[in-house]
């Protein structure tokens, strides 16, 4: 290579560094008190938010929560935003309540109450994800139970429970807006991994945030190839023996897919 | 390559720079005579089609409107070009009748008179989206009626009318080209925030600019569910309950999707 | 903004333009002979080849053609490659045979017979597309006639009608290698714009670039679109009178789409 | 920010520069010890990972595997990994039985009994693609045999045979963990081009790289275009004459598609 080209890049890069270095010599922003013991939780809770979006789990709308590690009856969740922009500086605590522990005006998603109850109920749960997922809404509304029809989402088991607020609640805005709705998809929920909410959504629940991003994932898929395989005929689902092994050996190898989704989001300013 | 070859480069480079580094030290440009009193409302406009045409509901074809807040009786639209390029230069106004009030030579789009009679005979609206979106088509042509499945469609109500130009028209060239036509279709419409066109797409209105765009996107939506749904079995749509309070809460929260829409388009030239 | 700031934009501008006029002072690679009067002829070709990769309707096969203006009996393709590389130095001109006029070592098209059979007997025919969509393919196996469903694709009038290579020549591989296969082809095509080849592609004619590459892009949305109708119910198809003047009026506003799709490919090396 | 803060910042900057000057400078990076004798080999076992991530047949599961040039009782695939961001330095060697020949602490992939067994009773077979593609599931659970549709994938030939792993194996975790799988497996895949897994995805094998990615594309393919063909109507498949002659020819010029998957995935580091 020439001098001259040498000489080209060299200047190339003193623009680059002056790029990089002046905005540095500015305050940098305050980072927020930390909500977690460790800070791979909360980095992982923005990852999955951003992860969800881009694989089209989440849209506008849609959250995310985990379990809190420094008080289990607490959880962690971003304010009221869409997922595709969640950062860390976002991310609020709320108590087993579903109540903002310190909003400083922040205001909070409407259906905190879906996780606050669910981690309630489930011990074992430390990561909810809600979606408006239009892949799944048919099984939410037909009275077709979405079951898994391939070994990657063994994890839908005997099916997945439809909860549906008119029963017992009646003519609704559809939001999971307090706690008794709350408590009422919990209970529908039960020890299940994804309860559907029908015309709403879908709730899924894992004990770690890889898992509980995998799961929303792969139960969107498999409402798609359910679908396009009730056209062609008659599926033969999982027996309940498959399903609980090759659930158990997926969710062991989910750092392959995790890895490969935080990639693809890459790194978050 | 001759030296009077590189001598033009140089200036080309010469002036590239001029264009690179003098904006940053100069006034921003001069903002165009405004035709409206609240700037917002056509920069909302603008981010208004290139958001329905990064979102799928408009490509080539079609076109986003707002009631002119100077003289609530005029309209602002686009020339007619394709969505995706639209920017503040391009707004036009309009008369009550459809026509352009200082065209300076500028085409306007041939169906300007779905907007114009739209906003003759429904004060409460602010915006119309019209769009040919192919998802939409089967509901126009089928005699199946688009009916909210979900609550983010809320909005659909009792279900979409249809418009057929060839009741009361006969063989025409389908598009809405002048007053007459535009009259017919604001009838079927009626106090509804959706109505498709036989064959041809559907248009969506609302009292700003971020729902109309929010109800175009949903609407699209819904009919890919809807579709999924009727080939698993009948759908228990929202009670009229259900979608009147559904209805309210979800057009309150529009500012979520709405400002993630923006974000997605970045910014406009 | 500080004189550091615009300091740093010098420099990165500095390198840009050594960047640009460094490569340029290399001799250009030769242009090629022109194998049209109008330059915008063998432009307007490359484009078709990639925005119809862009959107989709090509692949890795598939091709788009011109007839020449220098001499209507010939015309002008690529040499045999993927049509989302295409640049103007690959076009090749053909004679009425379908056998190119200069090879100089470079393939052909096994399919050029598809565009030297359609361009004899159709006088009115300027450019044809031949696609592999799978959109398409259902309507070539099934015996279920691609009619026009929405108002955008009025062109496909009557229906596309089916060649089958089966009816006539037996167990072939399904290719128009030769002129007696595009014989057969351009007979079935007779006066219609689109023509379908069983369990192959699809073949799309039009008097110009723009509208040929337009046809080719609906006839793909027309299947899509006609096969959810198709699950809902009984479809009310174009009357004959409004396909007749829908297509009239959609192909005179081609423009717009075009100067889009175009827009989206950029600037082509 | 503190001066040191700046000046490690500037150190950074030094070091990014040198990092960008130095490498166009130098001579390349030494290739790493090769497990093959034709470096072409090991290049496109990389392509094919990461064109099969692109064009949707493998996500974060799924691989690819070429049989050794040096000793053709050995295979080479990417340690366990996702397909997307393998690079050479990934590629390892194992023995017909499977297991690694230099594992160095690198994991390999459960199912590599796919491809070991495989290659053990099919000579002809060079390289291997097992996905866990969606598009395929409904014909692997319903009784419905994936057949050629169109002459792209005539390698179909007679349709694709179904493994599955409940008949002979009882409830297991679904993937083919083992050489007796792996034996049970090849025995169903037969002298065919592809096999399905039931309930998992599909194997694809080839005698070359290119072929076996290429087999795999369409494959998926045409599950999407027999699907919207059977909601259709009977689909007339390729006659045994069409299908033997349509695979000869298409996979004479997998070329074309071959360097314009490689262009899209473009240079890899």
């Amino acid at each position: 290579m020439s001098a001259f080209r040498i000489g080209v890049l060299v200047a190339i890069c003193a623009a680059l560094c002056a790029a990089i270095v002046l905005p540095a010599a500015r305050p940098a922003p305050q980072a927020p008190a930390s909500l977690a013991n460790d800070p791979r939780l909360i980095e992982d809770l923005v990852y999955a938010n951003r992860i969800l979006y881009q694989q089209d789990v989440l849209d506008g709308f849609g959250h995310v929560s985990v379990r809190s590690d420094k008080d289990p009856s607490h959880f962690l969740m971003s304010r009221s935003m869409a997922p595709a922009l969640v950062t860390s500086n976002d991310i609020m605590e709320y108590g087993s309540d579903g109540e903002p522990l310190d909003a400083r005006g922040r205001n909070s998603y409407v259906e905190r109450y879906i996780h606050a109850a669910i981690y309630r109920v489930r011990p074992d749960v430390k990561a909810i994800v809600h979606s408006h997922s239009p892949d799944i809404i048919p099984y939410s509304v037909t009275g077709v139970t979405l079951r898994p029809v391939y070994h990657v989402t063994a994890f839908l088991r005997l099916g997945a429970p439809v909860f549906d607020s008119h029963d017992g609640f009646g003519d609704t805005d559809m939001l999971i807006r307090d706690n008794k709705l709350g408590d009422g998809l919990a209970k529908v929920l039960g020890n299940s991994g994804v309860a559907l909410i029908r015309g709403h959504g879908f709730v899924a629940v894992a004990n770690s945030t890889p898992i509980v991003v995998y799961r929303a994932i792969y139960t969107q898929l498999n409402a798609r190839v359910q679908g396009e395989g009730m056209k062609l005929g008659t599926i033969k689902v999982l027996t309940p023996g498959e399903a609980e092994k090759a659930q158990a050996i997926l969710e062991a190898t989910v750092g392959r897919p995790w890895e490969l989704w935080k990639t693809q989001v890459g790194k978050i300013q």
